[in-house]
């Protein structure tokens, strides 16, 4: 272990088997983690072959920190902030071989870099697929039953107070599943991968009727695939639409779709403006795809019902100042879209096969 | 009309129906309504063989104006806030043939003195079972995943605070769905009718593998409904069980029973302290079942993880000052289980219908 490590291998019990590796000791790589993986970490800390630098706080990892420690690493385990860039691989140097980052998106990490230089790089999908389409339709309920603002209330002790008025349409919204007098829902998807079809199948019970999605202009479309969905799931529609049409036929419409450039402000004014008044926008994805500004509008000029985010542009940097913040029809939650402690160990877990595949030149059981 | 009514039907487009059936004034029977009911005001404002009186204010109608405008009244339509006792019967007068709840409660209603005085009542079942299956499933998400607390850091501006530091295991709850590593999740209802089995198909796409529930003793098993629901939602388990294994097998239980001195704080102390630490209680049907001192405890000692509550004991007389409100990992919301427009409107139509069945003499869609 370098310093800068918070555990140390050289235990009693440990004393036999580091003489047997003792020999090994000049070539074994250096490995930096930047953040303590928390149940996951004995997967780390229990290996003999490898020299750990472990970030050793509590918090994000300090780039000059990061920047020191990486020197002659051979591998690195990231999350979401810390940039992968020129910087950080001219820091470490040529024994730089593998990059695993803790996290399914990638857009910190510059891939034609990577490839240019021979850097293998791991992240970790399908992993958090559940939990993500978990908190999706949380949020997608959430935003129609006005919960921000009754959770609120409460919490402030607005329930007890005279002017809370019980009358029969208090506080209502409109209802994601369907009713005898009210049989028809369509449901709308922004990209329409894993965590969109696992929604999806959660939406079924709602008694959805209507599916409508959009894809990618470069994919190919899958019609096999769409007839076995809408077969399973005794769908009246299933249909891959553009933009125009998803817009103007959505009662919810969810966001998942990756970020970057090809998707940036996909959801702007144009779009919002042609969204049903009832309807309810949901981003689980990337904040970059909606436009923030044209949202808070729809939502203050009842464009739209409601909006439900974990994710927002510019994030984490979003105070109280922030247009949607002070939108009350918004609900909102700090990307905690695969918070739970079965699914973040699980994406810890893959990350670490990930890292130490690259590092011994193996199989990366999800290399991009 | 009589005085105190909202809406006049004497406009011109009815001047000819009005002479016809001026004949019929001396006998059309006088009905209070003690709300207005929105979009389903027309169908009882439309008709001409009633008399309709109105409470006038959009708030809780007040209960000296109920009790002299009851007078002589043949029918009442009230909702949870209003109680039908012996002082409003005798205010009424023998005239009283019918009560019709907007509600499909009916704890506020004297049932034995309304069989004595052969008062018919009716109230509105099953039109709100999918709108309280929904938001039952909402709060058991956001109670799992810290959402009450995420989505306040984010109203005050914290997520934008140095002190947000994202770490692997944030936030972090249980989560409500299964995943490879983790592949077995218990639910368990207090209660199982149509809500609790309308909760239960929309948790069947979460991977739920085993459902057990507790129901009134005096109740006789159904065990082919059982074997039937079993089969068809692919369980491992579906069973009737005792209340002490259902607090320590459910990994999220869900409070479904009807009120009253039956189910009186049977959730208390003894039976939270037999729950799993990472379970969670949803309480959305009447707060009475459930102690609140008690499960504000139970939150504070981390007996279990956490809850989501529709209903309080004592609502709407909830302060900041109540245990359950101070607690962060509380969710609560202010009894808004049935709050979509589509079901309130289904709610007042059914109320409606009741009231004008029981009026004259003819069949009430839901009467009790």
């Amino acid at each position: 272990m370098s310093s800068g490590s918070m555990a140390s291998l050289s235990s009693p019990s440990h004393t036999r088997l580091t003489s047997i590796v003792s020999h090994l000791s000049d070539v074994r790589p250096k490995v930096v983690i930047c953040r303590h993986l928390g149940p996951a970490m004995p997967l780390l800390l229990d290996r003999k072959d490898i020299d750990i630098v472990l970030w050793p706080e509590d918090r994000g990892c300090e780039r000059a920190w990061l920047l020191e420690n990486i020197k002659g690493a051979a591998g690195v385990l990231v999350l979401l902030p810390e940039r992968v860039n020129e910087e950080l691989l001219d820091a470490a140097g040529p024994s730089l071989r593998v990059v695993s980052t803790m996290s399914v998106g990638y857009e910190h990490i510059d891939l034609p870099l990577m490839a240019k230089r021979k850097i293998r790089v791991g992240y970790t999908p399908d992993v958090l697929t559940e939990a993500v389409a978990d908190i999706t339709l949380m949020l997608a309920l959430m935003a129609g039953r006005n919960d921000g603002v009754a959770y609120s209330l409460v919490k402030n002790g607005g329930w007890a107070k005279p002017n809370f008025g019980w009358s029969p349409f208090t506080f209502c919204g409109p209802q994601l599943s369907t009713t005898a007098s009210s049989p028809a829902r369509t449901v709308g998807f922004l990209g329409f991968g894993r965590i969109a079809q696992a929604t999806l199948a959660r939406l079924v019970p709602f008694g959805i009727t209507h599916c409508i999605y959009t894809s990618s202009p470069t994919s190919r479309p899958d019609v096999a695939r769409d007839a076995a969905l809408q077969t399973k799931y005794n769908l009246k529609v299933l249909e891959r639409v553009d933009a125009d049409r998803l817009a103007r036929e959505s009662d919810v419409l969810f966001v998942l779709t990756p970020g970057g450039k090809e998707t940036y402000h996909i959801v702007d004014a144009t779009f919002l403006r042609k969204m049903k008044p009832m309807s309810v926008l949901v981003n689980t994805s990337r904040g970059s795809v909606v436009d923030s500004d044209a949202l808070a509008t729809a939502l203050r000029e009842k464009w739209i019902w409601g909006a439900g985010l974990d994710v927002v542009e510019g994030e984490p940097a979003i105070t109280t100042d922030h247009p949607l913040v002070k939108e009350p029809q918004c609900v909102m939650v700090p990307h905690i879209g695969s918070a739970t402690f079965q699914t973040r160990l699980d994406m810890a877990t893959r990350a670490i096969d990930n890292l130490i595949g690259g590092l011994f030149g193996g199989e990366m059981p999800a290399e991009l």
